[in-house]
This record gives C-alpha cells, sequence and structure tokens, in this order.
C-alpha cells in the first residue's frame, strides 16, 4: 500500500500531550498517519517533553492557533475538564473537523458536548481501555494501543463517513474498535473499571498501616489501582456516579453472599462462590 | 565458609512438593544447605516431577519411612490437612525432630497440634509470604523465597535453639525472618491476604459476564487472585473465619464512606477517602 492512502490526516491536533495523548502523537507519527501532529498543552514542559521524543510535529500553548488548521482533533485532558475542552476546540475548529475525547466516562461529556456543538463540526466520543500506572509524555509508547479495546459512542446524529473514518484512526493504532451507546459504555466500564477502582481503594485503607510488612503479592495486585490519581478518580466517579452506584449495590450482594456463608460455615457455599469467581477471572487472559 | 558448616541439615523431608514444597528441596539442595533431601506424597506424578527437577534426593509414598530420618521435617499440604499430617509425621519421626509447616493460617494449626504432641517432638508454624499463581513442582523455583517475609509463630514451650534452628533454615533460602504469636500473624494475614482475596472473589463474580470484554489491566490485577484454587482458599476462609470477618467489617466501613460520599457528591470527601487509599497503597513498593 503506498504511503499516501496511510495518510488518513493532513494535520491531526492534540490537546494534553501526556500519557495517551503523547502516545497517540508516538502512534501516528511512528506509523506515518498523519502529516502533521500539533500538541497543545497548558503546561510548556509536557510540550517540551513530548517534541524531544517526537510525539508530536509542533507545539502551542495557544489552543485557538493550535486547532485552527486540524482535520482530527483529540482532547486527552482529564475527565472534568472534557466538555469545556472540546467546547473550545469546536468554537476555533475548521468546519467539517472531527473531534475526540480518550475520557474513561462517556454518557455525561457526549450529551453536554452535544448540547452546545456549532454547526460543522463533529464530535464522537472515545474511550481507549489501555492505560498505565505512570503517566505524562515519558511514559508515552507508540505501540500503547495495539491490540487494545477502544470504545467509541456515535450518537444518531453522526455521519456514517466520521464514524469511518474515527474507526480507521484508532485502528491505525493498533487498536480494536467496538461502537456502543455511551450509556452502555458507562454502564460497563463502572462494573470493568470504576467499581475495582473503588473497591481497590476501599481495600488499601482499611489495611492497617502496621500490617503493610506483611503484604505479599496478591495485595499489591488486588490494590495497585489504588495508586491512581486522587482528583483524575474523583472525576470519574463523579461523572459515572448512577452507574457506578449500580455497579457497587450488585458487588455488595455478592460480598454479602459470601459473608453469610463464611459466618454459617457453609462450606460448599463458599466454595461454590469462590469457584464462580474464579471461572469469571479464569475467562479473561 | 566451608560448606560443611553450611550444612544445617543431614536429612530434611518435605511432605507435599508442590509449588512450595518443590521450591524448598530446590533452594536447600542448590544451596547444598541439606545432605539428603526426602519427598513424600500422595501422587506418584509429583514425585517424579520433583525428583526430575532436582528438588529432592529421594522420593517415597511411604510417610512413616519418609520421615524416620529426619531432622527437619516441612508438612507442605493444604491448610485442611495440615494438622492431620502434623500428627501423623510427628508419630513417626525420631525423638528430637523439628516440624513446622507453610499454611497460610497459624492460630488453629498450631493450637491443634499442640494440643497432641508427642514428647520430644517441636513443632514451630511457618508461613513464607511467597506464591504464584502457578503451582505444582514444575512451577517450583530455586529462589522463591529469597528477599520475601517468612512468619514464625513459636508457642511459649518452644526452646531457643529450635527457634534458631528453624531461622537459620528460612534464611539460608534467601527468605526474612519474623517472629510473632500466631494470633497475631493470623489477624494481620486476615487484612493482608485473606480479605484482598475475598474482595477480588466477590469483585470478579460481581462483574456481569457480558462486560467481560471491555476489562482491562485494571481489572485484571485487581481481581487475578480470584483465580486461586476455590477449595484452598475455602480452607484458609474456615482456619482463619474470626480474624477474616474482623477485617470484612473495618473494609466495609471505608467502603460505606466513600458510597455515602459519592451518594451526596461530596468532591472534597471522596478526595480525601482516594487521597488516603493512595497514600497507604504508596508505602508498599
Amino acid at each position: 500500500m503506498p504511503i499516501s492512502s496511510m495518510l488518513h490526516f493532513n494535520t491531526v491536533a492534540i490537546l494534553g500531550v501526556g500519557l495517551i495523548g503523547g502516545s497517540i502523537g508516538l502512534g501516528l507519527r511512528r506509523r506515518a498517519l498523519a502529516r502533521r501532529v500539533i500538541g497543545i498543552g497548558y503546561r510548556k514542559e509536557s510540550l517540551r517533553v513530548a517534541r524531544e521524543r517526537g510525539a508530536v510535529t509542533e507545539t502551542t500553548l495557544d489552543v485557538a492557533a493550535g486547532v485552527a488548521d486540524a482535520d482530527l482533533i483529540i482532547v486527552c485532558t482529564p475527565v472534568g475538564r472534557i466538555v469545556d475542552d472540546v467546547r473550545t476546540v469546536a468554537a476555533n475548529g475548521r468546519p467539517g473537523v472531527l473531534i475526540t475525547d480518550v475520557g474513561s466516562t462517556k454518557a455525561e461529556i457526549v450529551a453536554e458536548v452535544a448540547a452546545s456543538l456549532p454547526r460543522g463540526v463533529t464530535f464522537i466520543g472515545s474511550h481507549p481501555l489501555a492505560g498505565s500506572e505512570r503517566s505524562g509524555p515519558a511514559a508515552a509508547e507508540a505501540d500503547l494501543f495495539v491490540n487494545r479495546v477502544v470504545v467509541i459512542t456515535p450518537n444518531e446524529t453522526v455521519a456514517d463517513d466520521d464514524v469511518q473514518k474515527l474507526t480507521d484512526f484508532w485502528s491505525g493504532l493498533g487498536a480494536r474498535v467496538m461502537s456502543m451507546s455511551a450509556a452502555e459504555h458507562d454502564r460497563a466500564l463502572a462494573a470493568t473499571s470504576h467499581l475495582p477502582h473503588l473497591v481497590a481503594a476501599a481495600l488499601a485503607l482499611a489495611t492497617p498501616a502496621e500490617t503493610l510488612e506483611l503484604t505479599a503479592t496478591g495485595w499489591a495486585d488486588t490494590t495497585r489501582v489504588a495508586a491512581g490519581d486522587p482528583e483524575l478518580w474523583r472525576q470519574i466517579f463523579a461523572s459515572n456516579r448512577t452507574a457506578l452506584l449500580a455497579a457497587l449495590a450488585r458487588f455488595d450482594e455478592t460480598l454479602a453472599a459470601l459473608r453469610t456463608a463464611i459466618e454459617r460455615r457453609d462450606d460448599d457455599k463458599v466454595r461454590e462462590i469462590l469457584a464462580g469467581a474464579k471461572e469469571r477471572r479464569d475467562a479473561v487472559a
């Protein structure tokens, strides 16, 4: 395939060049999927690192100038900022521009953005299920999205061409793209990501400090995500509050069943619950 | 140091040559810490693998014969079998023999063994905080205990010489030995190991099967231990029931505080709880 046909985009603008934004830039450049990759940020230092790592071809602190020529704008800022940032880039983008984000929640963002989008500008939510305890452009990797799932949540008003364009973009970075409604995404991610974080945090905090010397790999694995940024996760919890509380209620029921079986010394029931949990866990690599 | 002074034991018998028992044997032989290492088991196949891997110098299905000459006997069978197995090896050991185990719980085992130990035989409980999702002698590693904590729980009737002997044994395998009461061990491990397992199992089971495709590394880490053997963990829960239920009650309080803060949209409180959890998690490497 000639290079030209792989250049899906002439100019891509990335607002927020941290782990995800930086990895998108590196992935695009390594694969020659965009001619220009403009890194936009609020901190000079991050932009400098992103540029030095080759994640972007140029950088700017000026959002309006940075997005003016872009065919695709990717907003990679924290969940609590995304709606405002999408509004800003939409107001400064050229007609026909496609905008997406990489936030961990979708329904609230998609609804609020839809209510205020200028004519001729398209927004489709994205959520790459790829991350790391590390953060910042220094931790960025060109292959971060390879074989990872990226969920996109186009609403009914979005043109098929734009859905295809966004699908090609993520596929080009190596991802497996799944399309679903924002509400469906949020219900699923409440169970598979937000609840695990909440539970891991409660577990870490419930461990008496004087027993930490007696932790081993089991504790370390089970609580690993609790090392994530508190403010970032507060925003995610707030943005997916209803689905998260519903997932927590289901967890409570399972936990209560296990507690009751242990209290009653019901060996068969304890074994049955643990076997069911093992089956569910073993279904994932 | 001449080799002879490192031969702490002439003959070590290991009952149960799985991951832990096999790793003890490999570690002893690699470091020349025992002249003979006798592997005893109930299944020919495990014994064959242990022998072929060099974890033992000889094997037998006959427990009485296998322990007859031993200076040190290590019972590496599942928690629910340990008391019976210690009684059997104690009845067949020679006078002066030191017996230990590697079970994940200690108070119940130590109390039941103490009530039925023949004269001239010493038992001290051990718990190496080393493990793996893998099991069996094929997964054994000579360095499994290097830099890992091993808790020993000598009661007041045990001679200092025997405590020193057991400490030297585990130190010889590279472990960091901590001595405490069996009750203290069980309270700590309820928080650092048994509760995390219980919570991980409930979390895995509470994840709707149709959302498993949308799991990522966070879910995988948080639920990893739930892949453990259900019957083994049932036995551990049963053996440490009281301390586990107390740890679960503490976890419930933390979880309830987080839930309430999310329900009330109390941003400051959510952030404060997550920051406390991060601090606790970050205290462990």
